[in-house]
């Protein structure tokens, strides 16, 4: 699939960054963001904008804030044209501060919101846009959502500045259909609006559902290497890569970086295809009774799992 | 998704045997059979009927070789409404014998050719139809194949007795537009014929695919418990029982065998979404590269290995 539109964002470090409290060592941020520069990768989103009054520093590395400073020294002296996103659940907004775009090291502000959260993501876009940042608004778990309410939503997006609107399958719920029913509703109701989808990986769909949502016209794509993030983790950057024949991506500088860190990090840390994420994703339920039982004893205890998540919906 | 017609076919012991030179325990094939027919899955494949001139005995476990008696005594004083079916390679048929169907503990031979040896896979329908059983032709390596050869093929298979005709995507390297074309080629040229889709899951696309294979009309599918089976393994048995809305089946009892054997089991053997077997369905070739690598020192050298690849293929 060519198509020169179509933009990857790496999102190892902020997805990845949910099952290790953002505490990446500096040398293998710097050694993913030479990976991706070399590999043509088009974005690198470094972690959160989080409030450290809500979440304070003692708790958390570094990625869960994103200081300008500490992503300028990371960068600092790499040759790079890949461009810096942060992501910021909107919803959860304090006294996070922005600089002008053009005093940042970052290029796009990505602001996660849940439907209900609608208007805090217009705030926020509208904010960073005049900032200088490109803005892209991330509706998570849609596959809850009632269609009436996405749809207003949607409508109200449509009349603010922001670039991008991701259809985000938080749950690793949907198939391809569900994909395709999104994109288009999403591209019917947000003319001149850019789509983006970002999968998650329950049932092993994050790859196809990215490549269903390009077919139906999305073109920015979210990945991470070895699919690194909660849980099930996310669509497979090297997949993407292997899959889409724009000459100015090399996947090369990404099997490299797979086999120098993330086979090690594997061993440390969870994540992937595992029967109870599976599970969660069948029933289009949040991830967290999986991950709460993969902490335990019974991590492996698949029948007794599902019967339990099955009455607990009753 | 439900559609009566589906059927599901595990092919653990088949497709698993190819890592283990066939030498599952028969505690372990009594009890997949007792799970799958719980679970109420149509069919479970129990091996290959290879030749014993060919493969010396010695050499290889029982499920090289089927011997009814051998299947027989495995599912003695088990309850279930299963069916079984055993595969043959047709091009490497030697001496092989079929009872009667009626006399065997078998319901289906399913025959595994490639296009050139079309005429080999009739003679064997032919010949295993006459004896009652229900026939399936599996043309592997269909990615690889030139379309008038394939064409040519089909409409000669469209004349034969066979019951199912197979898309077999063997080396992993077909996204769901290509199986979407190849099920919609084969029912034209199959009028009458049942077909079914085989994926393997290099590029994290078996499952898909077999959705998708389902969307155009396919109504045989295959599966294997945690995907096991030769390098990138198969499409997972529990993602095509978690999606398929029957509700003859039950998810319960797979994930009772995932816990209590298939655990286990990937901690002696390996298969699965590794980086050499992506890489091979990237580029369409058979996996045999990938697999010799994995038994090196050098399985994780992913950048090197790809290199020779593709100059390889120069």
């Amino acid at each position: 699939m060519y198509r020169e539109e179509i933009k990857v964002l790496d999102c190892t470090i902020r997805d990845g960054g949910l099952i290790n409290d953002h505490y990446f060592t500096d040398e293998f941020v710097r050694e993913v963001y030479k990976a991706l520069s070399k590999s043509g990768i088009d974005y690198m989103e470094m972690g959160y904008r989080s409030s450290k009054e809500l979440y304070p520093t003692q708790e958390y590395g570094p990625w869960k804030y994103c200081d300008d400073d500490k992503v300028a020294e990371i960068i600092d002296g790499i040759e790079s044209a890949i461009k810096l996103s942060v992501m910021v659940d909107a919803y959860r907004v304090k006294e996070q501060q922005f600089a002008p775009a053009d005093e940042s090291p970052f290029t796009m502000i990505r602001s996660a919101i849940y439907v209900k959260d609608v208007d805090k993501g217009i705030e926020l876009v509208n904010k960073t846009h005049d900032l200088g940042y490109e803005t892209t608004i991330n509706i998570m778990a849609v596959s809850k959502e009632r269609e009436p309410d996405l749809i207003e939503a949607l409508d109200q997006l449509a009349k603010c500045p922001v670039d991008v609107v991701y259809v985000v399958d938080s749950f690793g719920a949907m198939y391809c259909e569900q994909i395709e029913y999104l994109v288009k509703l999403y591209i019917e109701h947000l003319p001149g609006k850019t789509i983006g989808v970002h999968c998650h990986n329950n049932q092993q769909l994050a790859f196809s559902n990215t490549i269903e949502g390009i077919i139906h016209n999305a073109n920015y794509v979210d990945g991470s290497l070895a699919g690194i993030g909660r849980g099930p983790g996310n669509c497979c950057l090297e997949l993407i890569i292997g899959f889409l024949k724009n000459p100015k991506f090399d996947l090369a500088p990404i099997l490299r970086i797979l086999q120098d860190h993330m086979i090690p990090m594997r061993k440390e840390i969870e994540w992937g295809y595992l029967i109870p994420y599976m599970l969660t994703g069948v029933l289009n339920e949040h991830p967290r009774a999986a991950i709460a039982m993969r902490k335990t004893e019974d991590k492996d205890k698949y029948e007794e799992f599902y019967k339990d998540l099955t009455q607990s919906l009753d």
